[in-house]
């Protein structure tokens, strides 16, 4: 697909979930893979309301985050896109700042989130049952994601089978295989947080 | 109705509940009858984003679930909308993967979820006062709806007078005559849900 | 203005009504005042889903219920209707079936629900100030209202500045001078229901 | 930006707020600078229905609040956005009645509301890092804001980092160099009232 294709449903994809409430305040971003060689990614560029983005807020950087097309800054974790999709061999990558997101992982004590027994689970990548375990590492927070990348190159290899990763009251990282893909995994996970932390909500435990 | 409208009609169900919540991540699925003899269903294809859902998503299978018309694959689940047609008289089936729903189907410890007391129960069919009360089975999830067919066919005749039932820690299933009042049935029981959901998480119980 | 007029009007409500999920499975109904003399009110059909209520919807009914215009079953809350128009000179009559109406109606010990303190409370007719204690009775429910007529018609008696009333397990009655102050009614009261439901599920109460 | 645009950009985020729940009830109101020299404000009328807010909504103020252009009453609260205007050299300034921003306004013991350690807080105007102890003084709620303009003043003084505030019971102001950043700042404090309103339901304290 070509930059300008992926740049537009990148933009579809950021209107719906700021209206879902998942990347309220310039949060989040959003990349796509548009060559593999050279490595070129779609990627949205930094601090944009994403209630209204569109297919021109969108930058072409390279395989070291250079902008290579478009106008803009690109996100300071652009590495984190980048070395998701060089490790994961991912099309896509999206990154949520959710409520339950938040919260979960606030609340993770020992690392990571695990969920594990629920149907919406068979909607990952290469999960054919309910009866998944998914574990999802909680990394803690940085303003430096240069000096942190080989602690989340780490953390992806010592998870090979995780779909995703938390940032400590910051928000979610999951990829794709393509951006439909990796849209279907936020999604995903974002109802399982909410669904896990509506339950500690409860006078009740299941 | 014709199969085109039928589908234009499913494809309308599912973008509104895809809106609210109730279908993210691919989950969900629809059908409603096109033909009692021979009996014809139109179905949603299987791992659809329903954000997007189009006519041109939906086929038409027979009575043993093998597609007449359209593109795609059919849900694992066809099974199941094939036996509640059969044994319910419904005219259209729809499945959710709601919040509220897959938290309640796990507290349900007892076999089932009752509801009671609610002006909403009014408006599942036949029910014409709010003394009324709606007991849900709940089954246990599985992979091979195949082999649980006998499963939910007893459960069905086991609880003659029932709307829907839960799979644990998956979903709802619920029906009508028609699709207009499947969909009723779905608005209903996942706004009770989400009543019975919250009243669980209060410090004081009503 | 016109029966016309109105009946678009109130299908812009019921519209945006549904959207929030106030009036989902065809639950809820809405009436505005036509003329005086002769008393018409443009009110919803029994039985509508109101996500697609459109001005064909509303029937025009006479001060006895009786269907002037328009086609369809007028609801068996008619009288509701009726009643609240005469005994406050009411423009318009709206009814709602929320999730926090419902919790609330259902956890009132006393007859009733006091709300204090609010600045929303400012928004309900007549009322300059905060610090206004509004006092709604809470009704048991019943299917038979043409029976229950006097008991509705004494509370609203001996609740003279109530801006509404809730039924038990059922919903909400509000009014105002035209349908603009009745839909802001919904509203204010709708949210300070969630406001309040909300802070008791709270571990710590303010 | 003409006083035209501005009031054009200003319905747009009055209808966005209303949709999210956070203006309902005529509640709400909104500026922004359209002159420095003459101070010149465009901000909403009084009393208006935010579902349907339009340019022809807005009026415009000098630095007493006298009407200069467009028609309907500016709000009580007015003296409030010239006194931000004033003394924070804001752009624009945005005053919201939440669900999540009442609750938390009601439950602040100590006179405000301390929010730290989340990445969303980079979202505010110069802050740079997660590690950002935000404070948002509460004010006592009063329905004479010219008597209580010193103590606003006061409480802007004595707070001079502070990026909002909260009135008791009543909802927050929160403002920018422009409307895009006051429009930011609101979205990242609500999403911030709503994590922590959250978090105090839970039966666990991250």
């Amino acid at each position: 697909m070509s930059f300008t294709e992926t740049a537009a449903q990148l933009a579809d994809v950021g209107r719906a979930f700021h209206a879902r409430g998942w990347v309220l305040g310039t949060s989040g971003n959003f990349s796509a893979v548009v060559s593999r060689d050279p490595l070129r990614l779609a990627i949205t560029a930094s601090g944009l309301d994403k209630s209204t983005l569109s297919p021109a807020d969108i930058l072409e950087i390279d395989q070291y985050g250079k902008v290579m097309a478009g106008s803009g800054r690109p996100s300071a974790e652009s590495s984190l896109h980048l070395a998701i999709t060089r490790t994961r061999e991912a099309g896509a990558v999206l990154h949520t700042h959710s409520i339950w997101g938040t919260i979960l992982s606030d609340a993770a004590a020992e690392g990571g989130v695990a969920i594990e027994g629920y149907e919406m689970l068979k909607g990952l990548g290469g999960v054919g049952t309910h009866q998944h375990r998914e574990w999802l590492p909680v990394l803690d927070n940085t303003q430096d994601w240069a000096a942190a990348g080989p602690q989340v190159e780490t953390t992806l290899a010592e998870h090979p089978e995780a779909h995703g990763f938390l940032i400590r009251r910051h928000g979610l990282y999951t990829w794709g295989a393509d951006l439909a893909q990796a849209k279907r995994h936020v999604e995903i996970l974002e109802f399982l947080f909410e669904v896990m932390g509506r339950k500690r909500g409860m006078t009740w435990q299941a």
